[in-house]
C-alpha cells in the first residue's frame, strides 16, 4: 500500500455552507463536500487537514488542504485530480483550484508560514444588489484615515485576547500580525466607495479578522479614537472591543508555505 | 394634479429573475419588483420605461428607467424615493442606486446617448466558485490578439443582422459601434486570467453584445480568423456568425444621457 499525500487549493463561496468544518447531522459543509468527492471515485474514506477553518458565510479563494490516499494501481495524475472533484463535488460553489502530489510530511495547517485574509467593505447609502453577501455594507461614512492610524496598533506581537472569540479554543492567545493594510476603491459610478482590509500573518484566532474588523470600523464612525485601539488591546478584554464584523466580506485569499 | 417624472439608476443580479420586462403570468422580473414597490407606497399603478431591457440572467450595474407619479401632498425628495424604494422592493437582488426628479421630457430609452456593457470572461481550467452566474468560463485557451483584431471589425456604423436575435423587433439592424475594446487582469494566484469586452453605442439589437462576444470567443479559439468576422458581418446572416454567449457573463454598467 504505497500512500500519497495530496495538497488541494479550493475556492469557494461561504455562503452556501455551514462554514468549512464537518458538522454534526448532514449541514452542508466545505470538507464534507469534498471528503464525499474523494470517497465517490477512490472507494476510501479520507480526512481532509485543511490550513484555516472558516465560519459559515467566510469565503475563499486559496483554501489549502490535505488529505493521503492509497493510490494502489490506479494513480492518478495533479490535473485529473482535479478534474474528478470538480466533476463530483456536487456544488457549484466549490472549485478545486489545483490539486497537487507532496511530501508525505506536508502538512497544511502546521506548515504555513503566511495567510491573507482580505475583509471587504462596501460604503455607499444603497444596499449591494451584485455584492450581496460578499461585503459588510457601511450606510454611514467613516474615516479611512483614522482606521489606518487605529490598525497601525494592531501590527506585531501580542496577546489578542480582546479580539479572539470567547469560544476560542487556542491555547496561546498571542499571535503576530505581520500586515494590516486598508485599501480603498470606487466600487461603481455613483459615489460607492470599496474599502479592503488586507491581513497577514501566519495565523490568527478564532474571529480575530471580523473583530479586528469591527473595532477598526467603529474607530471609523467616531465611536473609539484611533489610540484607544492600543489600550483596547492591551486591556485582554474581549467586551472592550468592537462587534465581529459580518462574515460575509471575509476571504482566505492565500497562503504560503 | 401635478406629475412628477423620476428617474432611476438600478443595479441587480440577472440571476434571480426572468429579465427585466414584465411578464405574462407572474415570473419574477425587475420590473415588477419595482413597480410594485412603487405601488406599495404611493398607492398609484405606474408603468416603468427602462433605457434597455437586459434578458434573464443579465445583469446591471446602472440601467435606467423612469416613470411618473402624482406628487400630491405627499410629495417625496429624491433619497426618501430611493430609501422607500429599496426598503420596498422585496428582493435583496435589486438596489435603487439613485432617485431624481427629471424634466418631464426626460425620456430614459430615447434620450440615451451612450450605453456601456462590459462582459466577462474567466480564462481557467477549474470552474469558477466565487463568480458563478458573473462570468462565462473558458475552459481551454483564447488568443486574446486575434479577437482584438476581429473586434476591430465590428467598429462603425453597420448592419448587425448577422449578430442579432432572430427574433429582434427592431425595424433597422444599422447601428453604430463606438468601443469594442477587451481588456485582460489576472483573476487569482493560480493563473486564472478575466477577459473583459467592453462595447458602447447608442443602442444594440437584441442579443447583439451576447452574438458579438460569442463570435469573438469562436475567433479567440481558433475557429474564425480574425479577418473572417469581416466577411460575417458583410453576409447579414446570423447562421453564419458564433454562438450566442451565456448571459452569466453580461452587465450594463452605465448609460449617459
Amino acid at each position: 500500500m504505497v500512500m500519497q499525500r495530496w495538497k488541494l487549493t479550493i475556492e469557494y463561496d461561504g455562503a452556501y455552507f455551514h462554514g468549512w468544518q464537518k458538522q454534526d447531522g448532514d449541514l452542508p459543509t466545505v470538507q464534507t463536500h469534498i471528503e464525499r468527492a474523494i470517497t465517490k471515485f477512490s472507494g476510501q474514506t479520507v480526512g481532509l487537514h485543511v490550513a484555516g477553518r472558516t465560519d459559515a458565510g467566510v469565503h475563499a479563494q486559496g483554501q489549502i488542504a490535505h488529505f493521503d490516499l492509497d493510490d494502489g494501481d490506479r494513480a492518478m495524475n495533479e490535473f485529473e485530480m482535479a478534474k474528478a472533484l470538480n466533476a463530483l463535488v456536487g456544488s457549484k460553489f466549490i472549485s478545486v483550484l489545483k490539486a497537487e502530489c507532496v511530501d508525505a510530511n506536508f502538512h497544511a495547517r502546521f506548515h504555513a508560514k503566511n495567510k491573507l485574509y482580505i475583509y471587504r467593505c462596501l460604503r455607499r447609502t444603497a444596499p449591494p444588489a451584485l455584492s450581496n453577501g460578499r461585503v459588510w455594507h457601511l450606510r454611514k461614512d467613516v474615516d479611512v484615515e483614522a482606521m489606518r492610524l487605529a490598525a497601525q496598533n494592531l501590527l506585531g506581537h501580542h496577546d489578542f485576547t480582546s479580539f479572539r472569540a470567547t469560544e476560542c479554543q487556542a491555547k496561546n492567545p498571542v499571535r503576530t500580525l505581520e500586515r494590516a493594510d486598508i485599501l480603498t476603491s470606487s466600487y461603481d459610478d455613483h459615489g460607492g466607495v470599496e474599502i479592503q482590509f488586507h491581513f497577514e500573518g501566519q495565523s490568527f484566532l478564532h474571529h480575530q479578522v471580523r473583530n479586528m474588523v469591527g473595532t477598526l470600523v467603529h474607530v471609523g464612525l467616531g465611536k473609539f479614537t484611533h489610540s484607544q485601539v492600543k489600550d483596547i488591546l492591551a486591556q485582554k478584554d474581549r467586551t472592550k472591543a468592537g462587534p465581529t464584523a459580518p462574515p460575509d466580506g471575509l476571504s482566505l485569499v492565500r497562503i504560503d508555505y
